[in-house]
C-alpha cells in the first residue's frame, strides 16, 4: 500500500516528483501483462465503474482494458441522456448511488470541476478521465511517461530536455497539464510555437518561469531546433472567426516529413494527443510521418494502458501483488509494442 | 434449487410472503460479497443479457454489478435504436434470438406488458427491470427489504408498522407495487398524503383495505405522525396543466429537516425511489436531510444490489452454493455500507 | 495453430472448401460450451474489441457472447458519434490505437471496404461483422453451417442439395455471400425467385454457372418444388418508388404455412437472415410457421454463436486447447437448442 491507496486522482497538481516516479515505476512493471506475455488476476472480483458522460472511445476503452488486464470487471455508462442527471439529480447523489455499484470509478464529464464534485459524494476512489476544459491528468501522465521512455532510449532523462510545443497552446488542455508536470523537473527548455491568438496562457508561462526553466516563445517554426520532443496539437476551426482564417493558421503549423527534416533533428520525437485530424484542410501531422520511427503517437496510446493499470493498482493497493497472481497466457497473441 | 429456479420474475403479484422471505434471506447472505469482504465465483461462465430498451443508469448498472459480484459476465444492450425492433421484429422473435446469447435476461422496456410478452419467447429466465407504467418488481422488493432492515434495527418487523406515502401516489409506480407487497403482511398502517389529483388509485386502496390494514388519506402533512417509514416520491411537472400549478403542488409536498422534525418522529426512516430532483423548483427531499441518519435513500440503492444478487442466485439455482465457491478478496476496497 | 492463426476474417472469398470445413469442425466442438453443459476458459485474459460503428444488437451480442463463452473479456464501442472518426481521424489511426487495447477485433461499419481498410492499420486480427452493402462473412458461414446441419440431419450433404432463394436477391447481402460459398461445393441446384427489379446480380449468376451448378430463375413461386432449403429474404420498401408498389411486391413473396404446403416438401427447411419483419404490411415469414419444425431461423442465430466461437478459437490458435481448460458448470441453465 502507498499514499495512493483509496485516494482520488483528480488533477496533475496533486502529484509531486516522487509520486510521478512511483506511478512510472509501477507502469513499467505492467508491460509484460499489457503485451500478453503474462496474465495477472490481482483485481479478481473488482468492478470498475467506467462513467463517460461525454463520449470518448479511446480514453474509455483504454481505462476498461487496463482494468481487464489486471483481472477486474467493467460496468460502463456512456452519454448524458442515459443518466439520472437529466432528471435533476445532483452529482453528489449520482456519486453516492453509483459508488455503491463499483470499487473504483473512472469518469469523464463535459463540465469543468464536475469530476471533483462527483468525487465528494463517492464512497470509492475516482479517477478523472477528463472534465471539459479543466483537467485530464491521465493524459498528462501518459505523455510524460512517453517522454521519459523515448529520451531514456536515447540515454537521457527528463531533467534537461528540450521540448517544442506547437499549434493551439491556448485551448489545448494536454499541453497545459504536461507543462505543469514538467515544472516538477529541472532545467527543461520550452520552445512554444503558436499564433498569438492561441498562445500559452499566462499562468502556465509563469509556472514554467518560476520553475527556473528556459523559455522561448515564437509565432512560427524557424531555423533548425535542437529539440528532443516535438509536441504537436490540433488547431480547431471553431476557435477562429471564419474557416478561411482557421485554414490559414493551420497551414503554418502543419508538420510533415520535409518540414520535420528542415526544423528538427533526426532524434526528435514527435508526439500528439490524438486524434490527429487527417482531413486535407487540417492534416496537422501528415501521414508521410508514419514511416518515421520517431513518430511516438501510437506508443503514447499504448503507454496510456500501462499508466492507467499503474493508477488502478496503486489506488487499490495491489502494486506489489501483481506478480503473485500471475499465470501463463494460453492463447497466441501477436501483440507487440508499436 | 427452489421454486424460483428457471422461472421469470415479472410482477410483484407472483410473490407470496414465503417467497419474499426466501428472497430476503438470500439477499442477507449476499452482504459480505457486496461489501467486498469475500469473493464468490458461483456464476462462473454464466452470461446476463442486460437489455435496457429504455435508458436507466442506476437499475442497469445495479443488475450488471449484482451479476458480476456472483462471478458472471454481462452483455449489455441499451436504447431502442440499436434494436431490430425498429425494423419490425416482434418481441417474440427478439426474445427467441437474444435468449440464445445468455443464461438469464434483465430487461427494461417503455411499453407496459412488453417484458411479459418478451418472456414468452425467451428460452431463459427473464427479470423485469421495469416495463413503463406497469411494474418494476425488483424496486418494490428492494424497498420492502430496506423497510425490513430499517425497522428490524429498531427491534420491529414489517407486521404492524406505520408507513406514510407522500406526493404523487397516482403515477408513482413504486408506491403501488410496494403497497401490494405490504398487503401480504399484517396490521400495517398506511397514511397517504397527496393532492386529490394525484391520489392513490382505487384498486390499490381496495387491496389495502381487503388486507385488513388501517388507512388514512389526507391532502397534506398535518400534526405529528407516529410513522416508522416516510416514503417520499417525485411530483413530475408534466402531470400538471402548467408549470406554475406543478410548482404550487410541489411546494406542499417538500420535505426538509425542519418539516421532518415538525411532522415525524426521531426514529422515522426516510425513503425515496430516486433519483431525487435537487433543482430548486422541485427539491422534494432537501439536501439538509443528508446529515439525518434516518435518510435511507442510499441504503435503498445498496440494498438493490443484494436483492438482485438474491434473485439471480435463486433463479439460477445456486443460492446454497455461493459460499462453496468463495475466496479471498486480494485488493483493498474502502467499501462500506452507506 | 492453423492457417487462421493471427489472420483477419474479411470476406467469404478468402475461404476454400477445406478452410470452411475446418471452421465447421471446430464450430461443432463448441456446442457443449454454448449449451452450458461445460465451461472453458481457454481465452482467459484475452480481450475482444467489439466495435460497432453501425448499430446491430444481434450480431454485436453474438460476437460478445461467443468470446465470453471461451473465457475472454469484451470491451465494446457502439455508434459513430462516440468515435474519433467524427473528428477527422483516419481509419488507419483508429485501428492503430484501438488494436493496442485488445487481442482481436470484431467490427461493423456502414461503409463498404472500411473494415479491410481498418484491418491494414490494426496490430491484431480483425473479423468483419458487416461493412455496409459489401460483406458479412460470419453470416454467410453461419447460414452455410446451418444448411449443413439441417441436411445432415436428413442424411444428406451440401453437395447435390437444392436451394430456393426468395424475395430481394439484388440488395440482400446474405444471399450473395451464401451463393459464393455454395460455389465451392458440387452439383448444387439454385432456384431464384424474385421480381425482375430485385433479381440476383449478374456476377453471382455467372459464379453459380461457372461452378457448374444448375440454375432456375423465376419471378414467382410456381408448382411444387423439390427443394431442401428455402431461403427467404426481406423486401425493403425503400427499394421501390412507392409504398403501394412495395406492398404489391411483398404480397407475392410472402411465406406462410399454406403457401409452404403448396410449394414445398415436408422436409424443406426454412431459413431467413433475420430480423423478420412481422408488421402486417411486410410479414415475409408468417408467425404460423413458428410451429413448423423445419423453421430453422432461430437455429441459425444459435449456430452463429458456434461459428463465431470457432473463428475466435482458430484466429487465436487455441482450437485444440478448448477441452484442456474445461470445467464444470456450477449453476443450472435451462439452455437447449431451439
Amino acid at each position: 500500500m502507498s499514499e495512493f491507496t483509496g485516494n482520488h486522482i483528480l488533477t496533475v497538481n496533486q502529484f509531486n516528483r516522487d509520486a510521478i516516479e512511483k506511478v512510472f515505476d509501477v507502469a513499467h512493471t505492467m508491460q509484460p501483462y499489457a503485451r500478453r506475455q503474462k496474465r495477472t488476476t490481482v483485481l479478481d472480483g473488482a468492478i470498475l465503474g467506467n462513467l463517460f458522460f461525454e463520449p470518448s472511445t479511446r480514453t474509455r476503452v483504454s481505462f476498461g482494458t487496463a482494468f481487464n488486464l489486471l483481472g477486474g470487471e467493467v460496468r460502463e455508462t456512456t452519454g448524458m441522456s442515459s443518466s439520472a442527471l437529466a432528471k435533476g439529480e445532483s452529482l453528489y447523489d449520482t456519486a453516492r448511488v453509483l459508488s455503491g455499484y463499483s470499487d473504483i470509478i473512472a469518469m469523464r464529464h463535459p463540465a469543468a470541476g464536475s469530476v471533483a464534485e462527483f468525487a465528494e459524494g463517492s464512497r470509492v476512489p475516482v479517477i478523472n478521465g477528463g472534465d471539459g476544459a479543466n483537467e485530464h491528468p491521465t493524459q498528462a501522465l501518459l505523455d510524460l511517461f512517453t517522454i521519459k521512455r523515448e529520451v531514456e532510449y536515447q540515454g537521457k532523462g527528463i531533467d534537461g530536455l528540450h521540448i517544442a510545443m506547437i499549434g493551439d497552446l491556448r485551448y489545448g488542455r494536454t499541453v497545459h497539464s504536461l507543462s505543469r508536470l514538467l515544472c516538477l523537473y529541472k532545467n527543461v527548455r520550452f520552445t512554444l510555437v503558436s499564433p498569438k491568438e492561441l498562445a500559452m496562457p499566462q499562468p502556465i508561462i509563469e509556472a514554467i518561469e518560476n520553475a527556473g526553466h528556459q523559455l522561448t516563445v515564437t509565432e512560427q517554426l524557424e531555423g533548425n531546433l535542437d529539440v528532443d520532443i516535438c509536441y504537436q496539437t490540433r488547431i480547431q476551426e471553431e476557435r477562429f472567426p471564419s474557416q478561411e482564417e482557421a485554414n490559414r493558421y493551420r497551414g503554418k503549423f502543419r508538420l510533415n516529413q520535409s518540414i520535420y527534416t528542415r526544423h528538427f533533428q533526426s532524434r526528435t520525437v514527435i508526439m500528439h494527443p490524438l486524434p490527429r485530424d487527417s482531413r486535407a484542410e487540417a492534416n496537422e501531422l501528415d501521414n508521410d510521418l508514419n514511416l518515421n520511427p520517431n513518430l511516438a503517437i501510437f506508443r503514447q496510446t499504448d503507454n496510456g494502458v500501462l499508466v492507467r493499470m499503474a493508477l488502478f493498482a496503486l489506488t487499490l493497493g495491489v502494486e506489489n501483488l501483481v506478480t503473485k497472481y500471475e499465470r501463463d497466457v494460453i492463447w497466441h497473441s501477436n501483440k507487440s509494442s508499436d
